[in-house]
């Protein structure tokens, strides 16, 4: 059921022919209240899509009627005719349920550089208006994917109310944020402010450490809705808790139906003087192409991990590092220690650990290897 | 010749047995002076070989007498015991040439993590001393490859004097500097300083901008050596402009022969603030893989060289940049403009140019596509 788990929310997907394939292009989220307060985070990208560009503005009062969001193109670097049909998508949502245009998030994704037809793309909001349920958030869920090979969503029960959740991404995922579209909806009683926190630690903690081929997305977009049906007015850290293991939930969605994906890597780095530290660590391996290639050869390379650190800021002397790659230590404070035939990486999941020897902190960014069906759909997208 | 087309030079390239191949591994680079001033630039990763560790230490008085360089092995992460081989080397090499050790540069290149054979090194700095000689440059130059398909040497004439060089590297190319070892002489008589500044003003212009796969060796090393055979003293801009155009050749070459490659790809940023925000923006293109792949596929998805753009922090503003694909304006001002359709990414050159209309400054960058051969040749590096 995923957005529409929480009471108070209504949900559809349609097809309005955005995708030459002809499947579900389309979907709306609505938040019948009472209340509308409401939170978002958008890509760190300089260069942001249209609908990110309006969506801005929506959130920015911490008030949000309805999230519409289209696959099947990406509404980006299409200039002023773009943004103006962001624009028109959400007076249409506006006038059919009745609400302010300035009260509608848009959401697209697809391909960067190409006009979204307006013809197809109003027709369907008044589809997707008139098809709106109570459970229709499966629907909605798996209208909004592109490469993804199925539909991502969580629900998760709190103490007295729940929060549910969508999302789609499987290229172009990287951090501030990966790439992807997630609505998270909630029934909890709760203002703008506590929403934004809560939002904005839990992305911190989860999509931003996905970072599966480097590339930041123009589109991205979190927004979480709470309608406050259940009556129930969570303490901050309860809900904080909830929506970020809801989000943990998404991303090890988004992870493990990455592009071209053989293996879904862990990269742990520990002992570092600081968590940033240990995210920049953990990115530089994450980042490294020669040591993605390698883990999609079945290679334990660990000097490329260490070639990757070495290009980082974090704190740490060579000579003390550790590293292992599914539990077996193949380098101690900077030598050579285990044999490296001895760690198994034909299972899909394959675990990195660096231990800094500078300190307590630790994080994980969560990775792909390199693979040829990476290159392939990459080669391939809009061609 | 490469190396020994300079007066005051001589050198070989043995069969150590250090690659199992049984091809050439083992090289050595003499200068017999009467000068033997000297300028050297080093990897800016923080994680660096043995034999880096030691030659920064040679190459710190200006004084260089001799260059050893292996492939088959990078004596990286190997400890203790891996600075001592590469201590040792240097010693045998000045025990056979009646010098000092302390004047040896050492270069190593190869896999990382395993420790160097010096029951197959030490005789073979033997054989090559053994076998030195006026001509041996281009036996020099052949025994340094890796996984390169063939030699790169350069030799250029300057008024009465002439610079020569031999590189390799062929993957882990990316800047400060691209993964190589190149080794360049003169038979110019230069003082070391003046040495210095036109090695690094010619690095920063050229091996500096290579970036085939944004992954920074830990064994990167150019030295320039000076006989002064020649008795001619250049004017220090005369030989900054030859040393830079004789870096420009090598680094060509390493461009077109980088691991995988199906296009090369030039990437320049015009209409930049500054020369550094042209490298950071081009830059940030030449590591998106989403772009490389893109190209591989002969698609022009210039969408990809703006959401790369946008993660930096160059000076620009979205909605003013230009991007063309082989001298096509794909986008103007942030929009569609000449149809993609019409760029031919067949031919294996590729240039891409953005135009920030930020300012007047500009800077290219090299990389490569990302291919299944890419992918291949670095699963398989090491098993």
């Amino acid at each position: 059921m995923s957005v529409t788990t929480p009471h108070g929310f209504r949900a559809a997907g349609v097809t309005a022919g955005l995708k030459p394939s002809g499947k579900p292009d389309l979907a709306l989220v609505v938040n019948d209240g009472p209340s509308h307060n409401a939170a978002a985070v958008y890509t760190g990208n300089r260069c942001k899509a249209n609908p990110v560009l309006w969506s801005e503005q929506v959130s920015a009062d911490g008030i949000v009627h309805a999230v519409v969001l289209n696959s099947g193109g990406a509404n980006c670097y299409t200039g002023q005719a773009g943004f103006q049909t962001t624009h028109r998508t959400a007076e249409a949502v506006a006038e059919e349920l009745g609400i302010s245009a300035s009260d509608v998030v848009v959401c697209s994704t697809g391909l960067i550089g190409a006009p979204l037809p307006e013809d197809k793309l109003l027709p369907g909001v008044a589809t997707a208006a008139g098809r709106l349920s109570a459970d229709g958030g499966d629907d909605a869920a798996g209208a909004i994917i592109t490469t993804d090979t199925h539909a991502k969503t969580v629900e998760l029960a709190g103490e007295g109310y729940s929060v549910g959740g969508m999302a789609k991404g499987a290229g172009m995922l990287a951090p501030g944020l990966a790439t992807m579209l997630v609505v998270l909806t909630t029934d909890a009683d709760v203002d703008a402010a506590t929403l934004d926190g809560a939002l904005r630690t839990a992305c911190a903690q989860t999509f931003d450490r996905l970072d599966t081929d480097g590339c930041m997305s123009t589109n991205d977009t979190v927004v979480l809705m709470a309608s406050g049906a259940s009556g129930i007015t969570p303490d901050a850290a309860d809900l904080t808790a909830l929506v970020t293991e809801a989000c943990a939930q998404l991303t090890a969605q988004l992870h493990t139906d990455a592009e071209g994906a053989h293996h879904d890597i862990a990269i742990t780095t520990r002992g570092a003087a600081t968590e940033t530290d240990a995210v920049t660590a953990s990115r530089a391996v994450a980042r490294s192409n020669l040591f993605k290639a390698a883990v999609f050869g079945n290679d334990p390379n660990w000097g490329r991990v260490l070639a990757a650190i070495g290009t980082t800021d974090a704190a740490f002397t060579p000579a003390e590092v550790d590293v292992a790659v599914n539990d077996v230590w193949v380098c101690k404070a900077g030598t050579p220690h285990a044999d490296p035939a001895t760690v198994d990486l034909t299972p899909r999941a394959v675990s990195v650990t660096i231990d800094l020897h500078a300190g307590s902190s630790d994080a994980t960014i969560w990775t792909s290897d390199l693979t040829h069906d990476y290159v392939e759909e990459n080669s391939a997208y809009s061609t």
